[in-house]
């Protein structure tokens, strides 16, 4: 029904991009500033951490997105702007100076930050780089936007998907950022998703949420949500496409190609999770509701000590057992059967919420795969989900004793 | 008020104790079976786990302590017969094997495991050492029965205190075990308090729960709540005191030496934390309510990302900020104040929800000793409480990546 192509950001018709160092960080070889931009007005929306403690950023791009109308994003890594007196009036600036560049209104940009708390940033390396900044933008820039926005990521996450609606050709771009502070609720760290379909503010406003609940919402690093989760869908209807105005075919085929890839950056985001060595995806079967089968698989995906284990490729189920057994979720204890399952094969470890004859060494060759599925079956009901994790090692230990300097 | 003394469990009147090697663990080294006898009848009340997967123990010892008395407490390391599917029948037969030997009703004897989950638990080595538990049994006993229910625990965790109430000498004597899989939600991992004090049920029954809330449930090593907490205290009532019946002045006496003890166990399990090297205490002040206070706290100490920097003695206080925001704790960021102190000074490094100016060398040396006080001050009430915990370092990961074997 889809395919994936190349182009990340540019993929839509209408989108450019770009990344470049403007300064914000030391290393001169990562670049620390982006910007996408869509030749007409967009519909847009986003959705934003919900840790109280917010970036500055999120405030303006908050009250920039009231109309749910936008042209550009732009974000910069290497410091948060969250924490700092002045860090709205520096967000609404940054927005003034890209907005008088690009000869468009400044309400009609998104701004977004990473990287360390509480340390001022300064406004001179956007002012004296603005200008490169949009003298690099090209519809082959997405890969750059995408090495802009990242900070101790280790590999690009950057998707692209083709597909029909009503016989046009429609596209979504997407990158994002992700590694630690990890365990969003709304929104990961970053996301940036492009499209030329051709869809209602309303429509827009809920696809985001519904796509973003069960995606970047399952997924756990480290269980901080961060100050500056966000996730920016815009849409420039270029596809010419029927607008999307209600719930009908067309919707659920967008929505299903949105799912598809915002699937992968989530999977990119956990693989990629500070210090990780596996993929860690938890698939609860057969809950009561939904809710429940989401609470299991978060609370599983979530444990310092089942992600110490995958680590140690310890096929200690008991733990996964604890884990569920502190969440709040509904089930009956007697009926939960646990699977390993990697390229190697597939193992039950737990029957009946008990212990399940196997062989450890079957299981030692099963979990020495880097992309490891947990399958918990609850046996108590028709609903699923799936949460995305990775497992906890020495080097994310490395990485956060001393992150700053 | 009170002092502390030597002799543990074994302190108050009345109580005898012993720890041996029954074969449980395959290290001989290790002793894995231990026993608390007290010479009369005593009033006690435990506190469990709310994790909803329980170690089997827990049913048997529920259903013992209805009536609110016993006699003994006994409890085995190395395997924490949980997910075992005749898990209850084995804790069972623990207590009448116990009880046979001891010439006492089953019933009047607490049972509690601490280990692997889902192994199956046999009842041969309890069946071959019996009797030598109880040989062993002795006033200077205390020592040998904390060995006995450690597991990754470095050091023993035994306190007591000596006390007067109406001009009768009373006595609180306790032993604990923590490690990991720690984050109590009721109490820790394993705790058992004997006291000579003479208090009614009802009373014995309120002064837990009221200590527990502000001790075992403040203490986090790894967010994971483990399937076998339990906290048992047993007073016997031979210090002759005038039996507590109501919240008076020797209630509140006696709940202080109470809240003292559970203090000192609490801190120890935090700073034994698996893999730790630094003992955490967050002290929330001025919050509108107790609970906004205890929530932040715990929300601070708990997370993952402010533990590494810790370990790395990283002043990144932003990461505080971001676990205050992501708590469901009521307050106002702008009022937010956080010191780091130490036995080295102390040092303001945010002030008003902000960055306040520090020199990174100070703060750096003060978070290099191995008892480190972050003071939070919510600016918004009279509440305060406080939460313990530890740093997250190599060890825990290398600990827990194999745990089992």
């Amino acid at each position: 029904m889809f395919k994936d192509i190349d182009g990340g950001v540019c993929a839509p018709l209408g989108f450019q991009a770009s990344g470049i160092h403007c300064g914000i960080r030391k290393n001169k070889s990562k670049k620390d500033l982006s910007l996408i931009v869509s030749d007409v007005m967009c519909h847009c929306a986003s959705t934003y951490t919900q840790n109280k403690v917010k970036g500055a950023p999120i405030y303006v791009t908050q009250q920039h997105l009231k109309n749910l109308e936008a042209k550009a994003i732009i974000c910069n890594s290497g410091n948060a702007n969250t924490c700092n007196p002045n860090g709205i009036e520096i967000a609404d600036q940054i927005c003034q100076l890209c907005g008088n560049e690009l000869h468009i209104d400044a309400n009609d940009i998104v701004v977004a930050s990473t990287g360390v708390i509480g340390q001022p940033l300064s406004l001179t390396p956007f002012q004296n780089h603005m200008s490169d900044l949009i003298n690099a933008l090209s519809t082959k820039g997405s890969q750059d936007a995408c090495e802009g926005i990242m900070t101790t990521d280790t590999v690009k996450k950057e998707y692209a998907v083709e597909f029909e609606l009503n016989g046009k050709t429609c596209h979504i771009g997407a990158i994002a950022k992700g590694s630690g502070m990890i365990h969003p609720n709304m929104a990961t760290m970053l996301a940036f998703v492009t499209s030329d379909v051709a869809i209602s503010k309303e429509m827009l406003n809920e696809v985001i949420h519904e796509v973003v609940d069960d995606t970047f919402n399952m997924v756990s690093v480290d269980g901080d949500t961060s100050t500056n989760d966000m996730l920016t869908l815009m849409c420039n209807g270029l596809a010419q496409n029927q607008e999307i105005t209600q719930k009908d075919e067309n919707y659920q085929c967008f929505k299903k190609a949105l799912m598809y890839i915002c699937t992968c950056l989530s999977q990119a985001i956990a693989k990629d999770g500070e210090g990780a060595t596996k993929l860690l995806t938890c698939n609860v079967l057969h809950a009561k509701t939904k809710k429940d089968a989401k609470i299991v698989a978060k609370s599983v995906i979530t444990s310092s000590l089942l992600k110490a284990a995958m680590f140690g490729e310890d096929a200690n189920w008991g733990r996964i057992l604890c884990a569920i057994g502190y969440s709040d979720a509904d089930y009956d204890i007697q009926k939960i059967d646990v699977d390993f399952k990697s390229k190697k094969g597939k193992i039950c470890v737990c029957q009946n919420g008990g212990g399940y004859p196997f062989s450890e060494e079957e299981a030692a060759q099963i979990l020495s795969e880097d992309e490891i599925e947990i399958i918990i079956d609850l046996h108590d009901g028709d609903d699923q989900a799936t949460a995305w994790g990775c497992d906890l090692t020495y080097d994310y230990v490395k990485i956060n004793g001393d992150y700053r300097t």
